[in-house]
């Protein structure tokens, strides 16, 4: 396992420190590098230009079943329940999310499955290892929002990620519909770095995976990206594949339909944009929310 | 003013009153007679299927305006702001809804416009009162949902609506887009009546006009009625109007977008479905929430 550094480079993205909220431009590339991949020219201009990429229908519907079945499994292990890793819904005993999913079983064939690991090594010109992995349940009528926010604002200045140099990918194993809560991006804002007011208090974790409410961009903020860019509701049936650039605005409504919702999410993260010390917090987040094995994930040829 | 009668019909439509909750087949026409009107056959037979009709673009932008200016005025009127008729935002005080804006000025002119008014004669086949008007206002970023309901199973137990011979209609004054929390409708499901568990509690308005809990159906109706028709998503630019049918299912979700949303909502009654003695409650409901004043609104050729 490689291990963290105890340095920390120079803060390019100063966020909770007492600075003004503002937006600044975005200071690393989008696309790095021109190494060969998955994704045509065509599909690399609409990441740049949008910050994120759906691909609809990637896994067939066994491979949907397949992982579905697997969460079926982990949600009623009493285990996984009891488990750190696993959050529970505000106002209820749902599990919301499972973190950490990526290290044995199908998530970890997943996450490795070249259709998702070539993209990312594809976007980011490196080798990747998996910052963060989960599963994530939406209940259907009673589903809670998910505010807007940049992962990479909280990675940063929690978890000490240098650089805008990782990407999410959200796997749908349910169909998203206009009316179920999908994923909303601003498409355009990961060009603009949204810091934040406030001050990360300890163990921000523990309330934050509930609701947010240190790391939130303000209205004016928000308006002022969604005035630059516009917001786009992610669509489509399960097995659909979106990847969104790591400093990308996203979020999503409540969900009162009947039709719950259900995905798995990953991290890739440069090997290349360890983790640090945080830039703007007491301690560390958990390993299980924030991995810090840089190890790569073998490409296909050494399989 | 008409006054109402202290007799009540025999409950067709029985909730509240400790019954199971289930689904009954609707016992009333959906489209009452056949009297010529604005809408043509093809759009009668669309209500009289899916219970719902969207009408985009209505209203002229200039027509918009001057009701969004009536608005603004009205909320920031400091009588209007304290007034019973005015309900504020849970957790905010920002004004949700104003109610009771039928009586004079633009909101008055516009429930007596024969592209409303006549549309709701000719639908319900009657003369037609307004049993309810209100402004609703659903804040950008922290707006919350409104649950699913049938509105005319909370007019028949609290208000004593006999029939379901009502049309509400809802007169956007924003752009509605499928991420700021339209309006949504399952189409097809004013053709069941969700009967619903629990007994209204004195004075249930207070509550309920804020976050209902009683008289809300339960998941497996809600599913069923989802299965048995599809909930719809009603976009469309400012200045559309959606006819609903009194029973029909609806709701919205919450609202983190930065785009606001703004409503005129009627509620136009048949004079021959004049509200009784409540179904099942202990009181009728205030005035401003229930008219009972069933004089009809006069047809244009008699202005």
């Amino acid at each position: 396992m490689s291990t963290t550094t105890n340095t920390r480079s120079v803060d390019r993205y100063v966020s909770r420190l007492g600075q003004e909220p503002g937006l600044t431009e975005r200071l690393d590339p989008v696309v790095w590098g021109e190494a060969p991949g998955p994704l045509d020219p065509e599909l690399l201009a609409s990441y740049e230009d949008d910050g994120y990429l759906q691909i609809t229908g990637l896994l067939a519907p066994e491979e949907v079943d397949a992982l579905d079945r697997e969460i079926d499994r982990l949600v009623q292990d009493p285990e996984v329940r009891a488990a750190e890793r696993t959050i529970i819904e505000r106002g209820s005993d749902e599990v919301r999310s499972v973190f950490e999913v990526h290290h044995d079983g199908p998530f970890a064939r997943l996450c490795r499955d070249p259709r998702l690991a070539d993209v990312a090594r594809q976007l980011l010109g490196d080798d990747v290892y998996i910052h963060q992995s989960r599963i994530n349940l939406k209940p259907g009528f009673r589903g809670k929002e998910f505010y807007w926010h940049s992962d990479f604002e909280t990675w940063h200045t929690e978890d000490g990620m240098p650089s805008m140099r990782a990407v999410s990918c959200s796997v749908s194993l349910t169909e998203n519909t206009h009316v179920n809560g999908p994923l909303m991006v601003i498409a355009g804002s990961h060009r603009w770095f949204a810091s934040c007011a406030g001050e990360t208090p300890p163990d921000h974790h523990r309330e934050s995976l509930r609701r947010q409410e240190i790391g939130v961009p303000s209205d004016e903020q928000l308006s002022d990206l969604a005035d630059r860019g516009r917001i786009v509701g992610l669509t489509g049936p399960p097995g659909s594949v979106t990847f969104f650039e790591c400093n990308a605005m996203h979020g999503s409504n409540g969900n009162i339909t009947p039709f719950p919702r259900r995905n798995a999410f990953f991290v890739f993260n440069s090997v290349s944009n360890a983790l640090q010390q945080p830039f703007a917090a007491p301690a560390p987040r958990p390993l299980h929310i924030a991995s810090r094995d840089f190890t790569p994930l073998p490409r296909p040829e050494a399989d």
